[in-house]
């Protein structure tokens, strides 16, 4: 059954009508689709769908668009009905819990918040520089800032009550996944003591409306989690269930996949630790890579934002125009907030000699962007100086 | 000058075009107008304008629309426009702070909380049976329940700091009261501690929207104290000031007006503590006083709230149809919430005797809504239980 949801989108972007998606059970088959039509978005694969927006576009608005905000999938886009889902609570809980998501919205406080998502593997492409990692081949633009609207985690965890021991929450999707010929749901997984934040911007969300409206399926509809603060891959999407556990999620998104490791090397993997915060960091998206420049100054604009830890601000924001030799301090235009980027602006000097621009952020605590970053096997949390070659006129 | 939020709303409700609102600086002088245009209220003053929605209309949606939602003014209704305004926040602070209201909705994380917002003086009419007191004469129903968003009290105070000795938070509006020839702005004033309150459900706003949409003039466009538990007359409208302070606010609405006193004595008035809270409360809202019954079972409706006092739930509804003799038990058909009303329904065996229904409630703590209550000189807090009159077919 195709959902009215998914088939409205899929008409709205580019007129495509007459794409129609073949549909297996309740879910999509995106690999035997056309690539949804989302006008603001380049593809990075389209089995499973993956795509972000050209980095100029990306900072039209502090608040970014759902047509351009990146999707990042696993697998299939599940294709849902929001009166049939059922949200499963359970694990080291006092009692295990089942919703409906009327029952779910009805039971519990509305809660809003605007927080940043970012794929881990933002800025992939970058490490090519180095050596080339597997993964979808990110530029800067897997990254958006969105107002998230739901019901807080803590709020449902504190009904279930909490049993001791417990010290990770772990989530489970919809969608279906295909690995080694195996076929299962997306997964994550947060520390307790994260997942019981009761703050307005650290609290996480159970989100059913994004900016406003509905999820759209590639953003999770009916139900996601939301993670302030956290790499995207712990928002888990067309979520329905919640487990309470002393250890983190097995799932292999979890277990296996995102992790910073030099080498695959599974009892190395198994022995680390899962990536939850993400990291410092900034990007160029005004004028675009490969842009001519002329005249003695150049309007230079992009994001920032810190670390997932909570209190941290941007504090400061340095362009360069020439390789680092002088830098310019950028102005933020954006909003301030926990979780969130911040947009900046930068007119920069620039001279007959000037080949690339360069950005770095300081957060408040000193912390300061490095240069370089350190090459990593499965191409995560890229976020040395970002650099963009221009051209003269 | 007549801002367009102004002659928008009063253009809708009955077409009535034509009328214009005289303006002296940016205040419309209420009294040298027509009533306005507002479709579901039944006007109990024209000047100020005072207005409650019948109560069948009442209790239609848990969330009550702006067109059904009663108004409340000591003064006329200022005309403001949003970009002009400005919010001064001094006192007991280590900084003062003034912020024009994009400022203020830029530089703090939005909040959202949904919260019933009940008038001191609900059920005045009521005290006529005992002795009649002055002021606007009201059933039950001044009294609504809105989302309201913007931004937390408790962070606008954080970034000007308290100092030592601040006990309390006074607000000042920007309307016009006029008492004894003096003229000056309605005024609130709340216990600091509940000011600081950063819980979801408990934390004041200052807020620009209610129901998502900005708020009406009425309601106290641009920017308005919405105090979840807390009588209407502390969530002031039309804001512009809040003050830290080691005492409530002098304002008359603080300091002669919103407490119980049994006579007009100024010294008694001076020495009374204000009211804050709301009460444990019901009403019947269907059918209407008046209707006539026939039948074995009567469908009852009506609303239910409990005191302000944070964690508190409604426990138990009770309606009678034989003067109390028996009760059945209603049932909730509304999300529960804190510092919300509920809405409940109940059927109910009816007999040729029937002449009248009643309804108590009884709340989480055990506390019982009294038989009667005890009448007091400027009538407020009505909650007896409350009576309608029905006549036989």
């Amino acid at each position: 059954m195709l959902s009215r949801q998914l088939s409205r989108r899929r008409f709205i972007g580019q007129g495509s009508i007459g794409i129609l998606a073949l549909t297996i059970g309740t879910r999509t088959a995106r690999s035997q689709q056309a690539p949804p039509a989302v006008a603001d978005l380049i593809t990075r694969q389209i089995t499973p769908f993956n795509a972000e927006p050209p980095l100029p576009k990306l900072i039209e608005n502090w608040i970014t668009p759902v047509n351009s905000f990146f999707v990042r999938s696993h697998g299939t886009v599940p294709s849902l009905d929001a009166k049939e889902l059922t949200l499963t609570v359970d694990g080291l809980v006092e009692r295990s819990l089942t919703f409906r998501l009327a029952e779910l919205l009805e039971r519990f406080p509305a809660a809003t918040t605007t927080a940043t998502i970012t794929c881990a593997g933002n800025r992939r492409a970058e490490f090519a520089a180095i050596k080339k990692v597997g993964g979808v081949q990110w530029d800067a633009g897997a990254i958006g800032n969105a107002e998230w609207q739901g019901v807080r985690l803590v709020d449902v965890l504190k009904l279930a009550g909490i049993k001791s021991g417990a010290r990770h929450v772990w989530f489970e999707g919809q969608d279906e996944v295909t690995e080694k010929d195996n076929k299962f749901p997306f997964g994550g997984s947060i520390p307790l003591e994260k997942a019981l934040d009761e703050s307005l911007t650290g609290a996480s969300l159970l989100a059913t409306r994004m900016n406003g409206k509905p999820l759209t399926p590639d953003h999770g509809f009916p139900l996601r989690t939301i993670v302030p603060g956290f790499i995207g891959a712990r928002s888990v999407k067309w979520l329905n269930r919640i487990t309470v556990a002393d250890r983190p999620s097995p799932n292999h998104f979890v277990a296996d996949v995102y992790k910073v490791v030099p080498e695959e090397n599974a009892e190395l993997i198994a022995k680390t630790t899962p990536i939850y915060e993400f990291m410092l960091n900034s990007a160029i998206c005004v004028p675009a890579a490969g842009a001519t420049v002329a005249g003695h100054s150049l309007n230079v604009k992009g994001f920032a934002l810190t670390n997932g830890t909570k209190g941290r601000k941007v504090q400061q924001i340095d362009v360069s125009a020439d390789g680092g030799m002088t830098w310019k301090a950028a102005k933020v235009t954006s909003p301030v907030r926990d979780f969130c980027w911040v947009l900046w602006t930068a007119d920069v000097p620039v001279t007959a000699t000037t080949s690339s621009l360069l950005v770095r952020a300081t957060d408040s605590s000193g912390e300061v962007q490095p240069e370089k970053c350190p090459w990593n096997y499965k191409g995560y949390q890229f976020n040395g100086w970002h650099k963009i070659n221009v051209k003269q006129s």
